[in-house]
């Protein structure tokens, strides 16, 4: 938890307030237009300002965040505002979107389950897009654009043919995309919880139920925004985003929409679960106190009739008898097998 | 559940993505104006487009929406975006319209009960209107729309005298009309879940309460979108929805808030179930607990007094006399009694 | 339930929607200005027809609305829309206000106790009214407008010298008032639930609580659409209401607004009873277990204690001895003693 | 309950409407400006209209509204709407203003402590203020409004030099002031209950806190209004309403929003303490079953061994022997003391 | 929870209003510009008066709210309206902003740990700025503004060349920097009482989680309002307010909507522990029951058994053979082997 909220106070000055992580960072430029397509991998980050003024569309891909003096460059080519470079670097960003003049800067959280681990990962993407350029920025080397760059590959469909606001359309749409598979992931888990619920209550399966409702909050946290942000974008003034991206846009609305709605159900139905938890085991409760009513009804009579014939008075009429003891016995067994009626009868039996 | 998220990557041409199945699509073209009606069923979709340029009304109905090189014929011959032929194929859509300029698409759900099994069928559909034409997309061969046939062949009451966008309506209609169905069966449920909850708690019910929640949360997610949608028609600035008919979009609108004031009135009810059939639980562990308390309090100190004259003590008052058998038993039977008027003051028997 | 939702597949003729019951119709029409009155019943609705080019103010109220000819003369005649033609007949409506051209239709609910029984009683009430008429339909012969009459028939009071939007104002303020008395016996029913549930908590407590929510419902159905209904006329641009009445509707919305503040009332408290109930539970479980745990603690240990004595060593001290079995009971006299106050320390005595 | 809502059918004339109660009507009139101060209590409500035309500022308080022909004296006088006379004397008003032409009509209720009874009074005062003059009303004499008198009649501040309006704020403000008074009291029951509520669970509490809850839920109701009522005032376009008096408007709006959030904080304190409530009979269960447990799991095993040598059989090894007793309790010792580390290991004891 | 509402009655002098406490009051002057800093503690209030006509930015920061003639001459030079003057010196303001039209008033609060005390400290701040001043009002001597101070004294950053609008933001934004300290605190408490209720339950727990949700009230109560502050002061339409200075708000905007979605977080763990903790008392309930059921079932059997012989009847057959005693505990073994096994069997053991 402590990890989520963990933000040092805000400096103005980002220099020092990057964590000073030692991975490298990756930065892939892809520049294309209709006609023509290239890609590199470039070492310095300078290598990328020849790009900003050919009127062919540049994508910049940068896979880690941490080296400031890169972030700063790259603000200082692509004038970028202070406080969004401060926020592409503070990792706890809300998703969002800043439509300034000259570009509009989304963030927005991407969700994958880790390999060795069941924990949701969450990763802060923004995403910078103005006239002839995107700029992308992801916290670790992912490989959730790859499908998009096979595509502008390609050349085929009309990613090729279209602006940089339709790449950063199709940057958003993957990312989304993504949320479908955890989706997936949390219908599979509930529906298993769902039988295992109904065949008998275990402390650990409240856990379980416990914790995928705390995975639902922070999916839930990083999507809600999404509505309102894509909403932002469709509706947009910006003269960045063409009318004919648009419909796009409302697209991936239509998508968080579903999504939401598929959380609230996943939601009702964690809730329900938890009502047929707790009442099966008050169903349990009540089984075992049959159990043992039944057990205490039968032989604490019973008992008590051994009792009577155990007390060491002399006159006891029976005590001398041949017929005694087997009469004893006889009643016994009259008392034992009436309650067993009568425990049937009230259908505990 | 997976079956609802279960969602691949989509991909901008639809070519490649819309399962193959083997099914036929039934293609029914019904065209028909004030005076002249003719109806009939085709084997390729080119029959169709003749009626485009007719002034008649035409309506296709598509009976599977599999076969993707079928859709995309209708798209070019009646120039659909890419994104609305996506939709259409798809099945995950959440009700919607969209208003483009030369057709406006609606996508909603319907949904029957399978005859076979008692689980809701979802099914989605797809209407497309523009000035002159109709075309709706069912998943598979269905009989809704069979009576709005019936009304166009007859050529009685108003439906052969107004437009498209009134052919729209009716189809609509048919559909939400299907709902009060589905709420009827719902209604029946519950009232049957009532009185088996009040005359005593036992698992399946809960499960079956829980199952209806379930059931009622997808009727819900497929209702609530419904009510914007049709606002949306009834305001929508299209020329291509005329003002008398607005008023019948109006008037489904009333129809489906009704649904949602009757699913809100079960779902209280189901709500009340739970807390009915919890308290019930409660209520005969109280029970259990009642007879297990008087036979133990009955018997234990009855048990005692035996126990008292079954020491071996040699000096035992009364041990030897002949009453004293009769004077155990008669101090055993005051006891007894005492304890059950007891427990009848506390109105525990 | 099953009454409210049984609602056939609407046709838009009505002819043969409307279930032929044979009880008559009662048409009763009352012409009034402010210097005349005329009240007369009807046999056969066109002798309505002639009051309608009157310039005085022609009242039309018709209790039964199953005779669908009856309907629809009178539709022809003041030119109705074939919808609210539907919608009268339709008892399945939700409050609504239509405002068309030349008169406007209101539908609502009136509510009564039936006599014989203790369910609420649901009736449709439709007015409409134009420049000069207003035409009101009940579902059966009833006498909640007779209070009306009577002060149409004095002429006191501003009722004879208002046009009909006060009239239509004065019914609807007729219905409103009657759901007080409603509230009222539901304040009353909630006060003796009360009572009951605090004195002691019983299953019939809890049904007749489900009982109360389930009424809640259905009559917050009927009066939350009062609340836009009213203020639609209030701001209506309808030229047929007049500003002078406008203040009128706004005095019926206060009193909506007041009935919903009410039930909103009554619905946390029969919440808060609920809670009482099963904490009532709780509690008498509770307290069956502590007599059940203070007969077993205090009679156990000394049962044990016989059963030593009960043994048949030959050598137990004290056996023969004369001071034995005071001995061994003042033991068990202190053990029990002992016991006692320890259930008093812990008050469970 | 039944209080509250009993209304009876309003009717459009008064005259017979108001109840005839038999105490007198108080009538207080205060008239001043910047320089003059001038009070007098009158007896008959002719005395106050010569005020009426007087430039100086008229204030008519009226203890008792049950006098139906005052009222209507006062309303001729000053050309009130007959709704707004109905208004006054119906005692069941929502808090609303009304913002008529020549004047504005503002209800509100006034809660109180009563002396003698610990249940909340509610009254209702209405305040009418035109240009130049503000007439009070209320149910009963009281004292709420004699520190504004003082005011007066010091001159200090700046409530002489302002207008009409400043002194119905003053009205306003001085009601409001007085739920801060109710909050405290509530504030402290609450504190109270709970730490009654966690020194150990009680049916007393329950109800208490039930109790409570429904006071706030009369709270609430008069409070909420008045939010939109003061807003309504703040931004009203009407004349009558200085700018510079605007701001203290504004001011009470924030006291009301203050102590609607107190409310808030009450109500979520008052549902964690019916959640500790529930959850120490839980408890308190648990400690009960425990207790009962540990006994039977104790005695029973060693009633079982005393059982064993109380058996008659002839051949049982070691009851003649002298260590045959002492080594029964020996064995029966090590039993007991088994057990008991064994629910201390469970920490059950 | 009194101290909270204890609110005298408000008046509209303040001379008499405010506590007189004896602590001295600390009042610094900073006055900058891009180029000079000069920062000084005054005496006397007038000492700040001279730096009011300079075109420099003044910042004067009170420490200490309770010398009512202080707050009077600051109020007088700088021209601030009574009801502001009454604002800053009642420390029971709801966060809010008050635009003015020479300068803005903002009231919010600082939460802090206290050092001895686990509870949170309220302490309410007011900011007013105006052209070039900034007053700042706390209630005690606090450090939560030196960063500031340090970073106007280097003079690096943008904070020496901004307005008095850029300093109101720097002093809002150290505020609400200080509530993630506090969030941090409690993540780390709920993480802790995680663990804790899941290893097993304890009335302690639940006060501790009610402790908390009493705290999160009070913590949301204070951070709510800030949300519409500052979309009040990023839309206000205040000259004071420059657009450059916006974004800046409209940052912090973002830092409180994600204190206020952590929050949400955070409740919903707490209920979900409430859950977990309610679930955990039914279980081990359920296992206290099994013990004794067990026990019961097991040793009552037996009892009976040992009764039967302990019986006093002659002519038992086998009391008087050798195999007849281990015969008998044979067959006890038995019972007891069998119950053992159902047990089992049924996964109670």
């Amino acid at each position: 938890m402590s990890k989520l909220n963990k933000r040092k106070y805000k400096q103005l000055s980002i220099k020092t307030e990057a964590p000073q992580r030692q991975e490298p960072v990756r930065i892939t430029v892809i520049d294309y237009n209709e006609t023509s397509f290239e890609q590199k991998e470039v070492n310095s980050v300078e290598e990328c300002f020849a790009f900003k003024d050919k009127p062919t569309i540049t994508w910049i891909n940068v896979d880690g965040i941490h080296k400031t003096e890169i972030l700063e460059k790259l603000a200082n080519c692509f004038e970028l505002h202070p406080l969004i470079l401060e926020d592409i670097s503070d990792t706890d960003q809300r998703p969002k979107v800043e439509d300034l003049d000259t570009y509009v800067y989304i963030v927005l959280k991407m969700m994958s389950y880790g390999y060795e681990e069941s924990e949701i990962q969450l990763e802060q993407i923004s995403i910078i897009f103005g006239n002839n350029f995107v700029i992308s920025f992801q916290q670790t080397i992912g490989d959730v654009f790859d499908r998009i760059r096979e595509r502008l590959k390609n050349g085929k469909g009309r990613i090729r043919k279209m602006g940089a606001d339709y790449l950063a359309y199709a940057l958003v749409d993957a990312i989304v995309d993504n949320y479908f598979d955890i989706l997936d992931q949390f219908g599979e888990r509930i529906e298993f919880l769902e039988e295992e619920t109904i065949s008998g209550p275990d402390t650990a399966i409240l856990k379980e139920i416990y914790h995928l409702k705390r995975e639902m909050i922070f999916l839930r946290q990083s999507i809600w925004p999404l509505r309102d942000l894509l909403r932002g974008l469709e509706r947009s003034e910006s003269h960045l985003i063409k009318d004919v991206t648009r419909i796009y846009f409302r697209d991936i609305q239509d998508h968080v929409i579903h999504i939401i709605d598929s959380m609230d159900i996943f939601r009702e139905m964690l809730t329900g679960l938890v009502e047929i938890y707790l009442s099966s085991l008050s169903n349990r409760l009540n089984e075992v106190m049959k159990v043992l009513t039944v057990i205490a009804t039968i032989f604490m009579p019973l008992t008590f009739i051994t009792g009577i014939f155990g007390m060491n008075f002399i006159h006891i009429p029976g005590l001398a008898e041949h017929w005694g003891f087997p009469a004893a016995l006889a009643i016994m067994l009259a008392v034992g097998i009436y309650m067993l009626f009568y425990f049937r009868k009230r259908s505990w039996l």
